[in-house]
């Protein structure tokens, strides 16, 4: 489809599943790029990626209540769907799908997948309950929305592997696919949690990303003990007032368990809280 | 297909879903019907039941270990592929699929469903994991056969109610069928743990469904105290000696919840130890 088309928002479930038969029914693939709005250019690289990879694209809006803990930020999860909208218009989007809480999680809602091992460490021991939550309301939407492939972003790394397990563990006819992160300028992943930040705390979160590039450029200098890296980017976040970090570590990077030794595609997480954000970023060495 | 027919066998997940995905494509309908093998005459009304209602009907043999716990009857639970090729030659089954356990739960499996509620009370505060195994499994099974429908047993009533809720939950394309408990003359729900059972024992144990039986009648003659209605079904378990009770609860039919008082669409359900089986059987109010 051309640029600043009309694009198709589709609010109710079973219009949803109705457009996607539709659609395989005349031999087209659908993408997914499920996002919780608020898009910005890391969305819109995967929104591309999608549409290289499919005939159709659908992007879900969703901001799902089931991953945010007590205390976290759901109510203030910035919405703007005008701009999304915006955003959606100028790519090959064929429909926005932006269902109901209440339709999602209707009264007696009570199924849940749980990806252990996978969802117990990490972000997962910061924010009980987040990724079964992630989980099934991405199954919930492959259900619906029976996409051929779906994009994520590497960004949420610990995300992206939980789902591609799931896949694997469920025998979901899904491939994923997964799309670098996008950063600033400044290094700063792009995240909507960085509309919390003032200017002081963003050049301060831009620090993030030059703990992670200190890290892997120590690991390619041939520092392999994993409590020296770390070390080494703990320094930088903490020289930069960066002191509530809720991690930062060298894990394996596919099963996210921990190394002795840090070895190519090791993945370096981090993540911390500045001001009232809590952000998260990594690299691969 | 015609009765004695030659069924098809598939091993391979690949090849199961390849059968299907090519049976779909000529426009035809597939019903599951999931088992664990060692059929008797309450398989055989769901595989008419399926055959009653779709195209082509796959039935799957598969001890799940995930579903039994520890000090539970895995490694004696009866197999007899030979026996049960023949039972499914004698209907309309296309195939049967039998994977490994190997295939369906490779090393690094950790993926499960979980219908919470549900899943917590009756045979799930006696069988800790055992729906979470069934729901996973039987989630699996759909994902690999793509079914768009699937019969299930009355007699494992909380099964048939956790399968159904996680159909609703998770937005899959299935219909759930239910078919009717198969009883002996004497009452005895068919089960493929009779086959534990002496001669003696399974004169004793068709006193579970006398005990139902006496529930629902003294329900029909205006009994509503559901203590009052309880006392009268252990009363006949146990003056047939029968004193391994776990438990004879009367429930709501849908929620599985507690009732104050009894209520037409309760369910009276049953599960007992007699010897070394442990069987369960119910009763709609």
């Amino acid at each position: 489809m051309s640029t600043n088309n009309i694009i198709r928002t589709i609010n109710s479930l079973a219009e949803m599943r109705k457009f996607s038969i539709e659609q395989k029914g005349e031999g087209r693939t659908i993408a997914l790029v499920p996002t919780m709005g608020a898009l910005h250019e890391g969305h819109l690289s995967l929104i591309r990626m999608a549409g290289a990879n499919a005939d159709v694209v659908v992007v879900s809006i969703f901001v799902n209540p089931k991953q945010f803990g007590e205390g976290e930020d759901f109510n203030k999860y910035k919405s703007d769907l005008k701009g999304d909208m915006e955003s959606v218009g100028k790519y090959n989007v064929d429909a926005v799908f932006i269902p109901s809480a209440e339709e999602i999680f209707p009264d007696g809602f009570q199924t849940y997948v749980e990806v252990t091992g996978l969802q117990d460490n990490l972000c997962g021991d910061f924010r009980p309950g987040h990724f079964r939550g992630v989980s099934t309301v991405v199954l919930k939407l492959f259900n619906i929305v029976l996409p051929e492939l779906a994009v994520f972003g590497e960004k949420d790394y610990q995300q992206l592997k939980i789902i591609q397990r799931m896949v694997k563990d469920l025998n979901l006819s899904v491939s994923i696919l997964s799309s670098p992160i996008v950063r600033e300028e400044s290094g700063l992943a792009l995240s909507s949690r960085n509309e919390y930040l003032s200017d002081d705390e963003k050049s301060r979160a831009s620090s993030i990303y030059r703990a992670l590039s200190a890290v892997k450029e120590s690991f390619k200098s041939g520092e392999k003990d994993v409590k020296t890296l770390v070390d080494i980017g703990v320094k930088i976040l903490l020289s930069n007032n960066i002191n509530q970090i809720d991690y930062l570590e060298i894990r394996d990077g596919e099963t996210l368990g921990e190394v002795n030794k840090a070895n190519s595609g090791n993945i370096v997480a981090i993540a911390a809280r500045i001001g009232s954000a809590r952000l998260i970023d990594n690299i691969k060495l």
